[in-house]
């Protein structure tokens, strides 16, 4: 079936090649994609040819990366591939380009994913040289049927000198209508509140707008998305659920939510969709989701009823999932609209509608500041991603991870961990499975206690309370949050030594 | 001159004791006060001296001190001299009970001051016994004149089963008007958009309202608020303004700020005194602020005309700063609010205005982490206060300090920083006295290079490249963020050791 049947971009139409050919090195690219969603599937490809050769001719070629979020191996591992990044925002979880800011050859600007549109914006990153956004079709009017992920895409398309489309025919295209794109931003001091007081409520266009006259070429794929299978929960991710879904339920009977929850968030993983399928067996109703991806826990909450409506900014389904909504893509219209980041992140939002926030973790330390980031302080594992801008900003939060990783190597739960994201004043609520701390209202000295009790897995309790008591003894005067400052990353620094913490 | 003039109300005079004898062992009480203004004057000393005889009787007595903010020596340090607070939130600046805190005496909660009043809303903290509120007058019909500050005062006016008033002679009758009180917040999923968009904009009452049935004394006073004199700013100070105000004036000739900039939020003390004085003489004209605190430097900007207006939640003037408002206050209404500190440092609103956010800072470390709460690591200093409301969601924003301190045997920049309350994710711009770090859109390794070189007293910038050459060395393959674990907290160690970093 057409999918570009507009009169005047239609002449635009290019090969991968052709369109790669208007990137140059030391551009600044905006390319779509959140969660391997929606990215471009041929121009990186291309791109990275491009490059390679380049290269192989003794030329400098690197270009600058922007993105929604992490992209796929086609993206990100192409042009990881070939050197061809210099800097990287505001996420990713490739594994080649994680390995080659690891070894200190990219320059990768974590950042909140709220912040990433209004700071290009801002004018904070530089100019824009070229987008290159997919699309699932091209309307007669000019106006873009947006693809599986919304991300920035807006904000590229409007900031960027030239454009490149890819229209993927993979993509359904009954697409049409599953999106919500806020036109009503603007730089202060002209912003306006952004009127939308429900997850479902439309505030924008179901297209994306472009200039024609910047379009520089249109090229066509059929590609699928990433579309990572997810491993069935274990026994773990089971007991982490099953204790969040308990607390849920606590929190309802004691008056502090609603019988139908608040609208849920929920980060991408294993936990997430363990902690959905747990919902899927409760006793809720009427639940509402205003999160970041889509993953087929979401979409089983939807298909059994169980979740009236999903708001997010992208897909992030297993290859089953994409069979089950492809089966059938029109039967979730009205269930499901995908935002601009900017919008399903942001803090005005979350904070309205009171997000229920979960999110996983890498580790957490006794006083209840989470890392999401950072391997033993100093490599990156992805990124902050909208963790920060849904938790802070949360009516109710929660980190998970296992208690232990590594085969007992390594603790998640730490004296102090090696890097913060989330600080103490952030943190409402761990779980592992070993149990789950409630840390509203409580002063570090509390929350140390009730941490070490509840989440840290019994072979390190002793040992962290073990450092509580010392670090409470050196120092008699500094016992608002009591460390040892010679051994507070010591258990880190025992990892990286002996493997062992 | 009357001040109660409700017939209802006025039959509940009472003395400060009989008021405090409504306040029992075990009560969470919430009082006003925020910055040394619109504390209750009278009440916390009868309480103090209830508390003690109860403790001479061999009896326990503490209570829960919920506020605004800080308050002064008649409240936090009347309590803490007698041992009565249990716990403390969201924050606290007083030298006695930050003794008791950091000797592990009280349970010190430090809290976003945006995020108290709805954690107490959604029951977080638990019940609220009693509130004790000054108040300028009671007016026929019940309503409340509002102080000097407005806090949480509605929070805890509608949240305790017990009110006690304090009307305070001392503040300006005139004070009517001066307040907008946003009687418009409901709890998820009930809350619909803050319809503010400039500074200046009135979306409440002038008024604070109470339950009549609930107020079991009122208590007549007439006395001054804390109004701690500021020191005129040292040459230092001076120099990191003239920076500050030096990039502001870049970034308006960029096109990345407004001629009149955008609104202003500045943090108490003498650096963010200096900034508004740097502004007195700066070609910017047509001012606004949007912040917590209304210090003598912006009544000064007031005064010349260079500030339009100014939307707070509390005064924080000097001796003289409050001379000069009570000598004539009713030349500053309608370019002075006050609001609830849940407005005043609401995400939603200083997004929204895109406010330029400047707040002081204890360290920063190389990759531009930043401690606003801790001394090496483990004592409380203050607290947190506003500082993240405003960090995290500005347009732009400065964290200032001194690059040295006790006489050049600490660095405000360090390897790393030994508590995290700005992460590297919302952190955008440092100065000390010795320069001023741009850190927008740059990679750890980058920021690392460019904080040394411009922030860091030369006294340490060796050591500080050497920790980072040799972090580089000794992890190939975690150059992200380079640290050397064993060494990261170590000037804080030495300090701790030998009084020298």
């Amino acid at each position: 079936m057409e999918r570009i049947t507009c009169p005047v971009l239609a002449t635009r139409r290019a090969t991968a090649e052709e369109a790669a050919a208007h990137i140059r090195p030391g551009n600044a690219v905006g390319m779509s994609g959140f969660t391997g969603a929606g990215y471009p599937k041929a121009v990186p490809g291309a791109l990275a040819a491009r490059i390679d050769a380049a290269h192989a001719r003794g030329e400098d070629f690197q270009v600058s990366l922007w993105t929604g979020a992490s992209t796929a191996p086609e993206l990100d591992g192409a042009l990881a591939g070939v050197d061809g990044l210099a800097k990287r925002l505001p996420y990713n979880s490739d594994p080649t380009l994680r390995r080659l800011i690891n070894d200190g050859k990219v320059d990768y600007v974590d950042t909140h994913l709220s912040h990433s549109a209004q700071q290009a914006w801002f004018g904070f990153y530089g100019d824009l040289d070229v987008a290159v956004v997919e699309v699932a079709a091209v309307l007669p009017n000019g106006l873009l049927v947006p693809s599986s992920s919304v991300g920035n895409n807006k904000t590229w398309l409007e900031r960027a000198n030239k454009v490149i489309l890819e229209v993927n025919h993979w993509q359904p295209r009954e697409f049409e209508g599953f999106h919500d794109v806020y036109y009503g931003a603007a730089l202060p001091p002209h912003r306006i509140p952004i009127q939308l007081t429900h997850a479902m409520q439309r505030i924008g266009d179901p297209y994306l707008r472009v200039d024609p006259a910047k379009v520089v070429a249109i090229v066509e794929t059929d590609a699928p998305d990433r579309n990572a299978p997810f491993d069935p929960p274990d026994a773990s991710s089971q007991r982490m659920a099953g204790l969040l879904v308990d607390f849920l339920r606590h929190e309802v009977k004691q008056g502090r939510l609603p019988a139908s929850l608040l609208p849920l968030q929920s980060g991408v993983g294993n936990v997430a969709n363990a902690v959905m399928e747990g919902l899927l067996t409760s006793e809720f109703e009427e639940m509402t989701a205003f999160t970041e991806v889509i993953q087929d826990g979401l979409l089983d909450l939807l298909d059994a009823g169980k979740l009236s409506a999903v708001s997010a900014t992208s897909f992030g389904l297993s290859p089953d999932g994409v069979r089950r909504f492809l089966a059938n893509p029109g039967s979730y219209k009205g269930r499901i609209l995908l935002r601009s980041q900017e919008i399903s992140n942001h803090p005005e939002l979350v904070r309205r509608l009171g997000v229920i926030a979960i999110n996983g973790m890498i580790e957490a330390d006794i006083y209840g500041n989470v890392n999401s980031t950072h391997i033993m302080g100093s490599s990156i594992m992805n990124g902050i991603g909208g963790s920060g801008d849904f938790a802070r900003n949360a009516y109710l939060n929660f980190f998970v991870s296992d208690s232990l990783a590594k085969d007992g190597a390594i603790s998640s739960i730490v004296p102090m961990v090696s890097h913060v994201d989330h600080t103490e004043h952030d943190v409402q609520v761990l779980v592992t499975e070993q149990g789950l701390a409630d840390l509203r209202g409580l002063s570090p000295s509390d929350r140390a206690t009730r941490i070490i009790d509840r989440c840290a897995h019994p072979d390190y309790r002793d040992r962290l309370r073990d450092y509580v008591a010392r670090a409470r003894a050196a120092r008699p005067h500094a016992q608002h949050t009591p460390h040892l400052l010679d051994e507070a990353l010591g258990w880190h620094a025992n990892y990286v030594r002996d493997g062992r913490m």
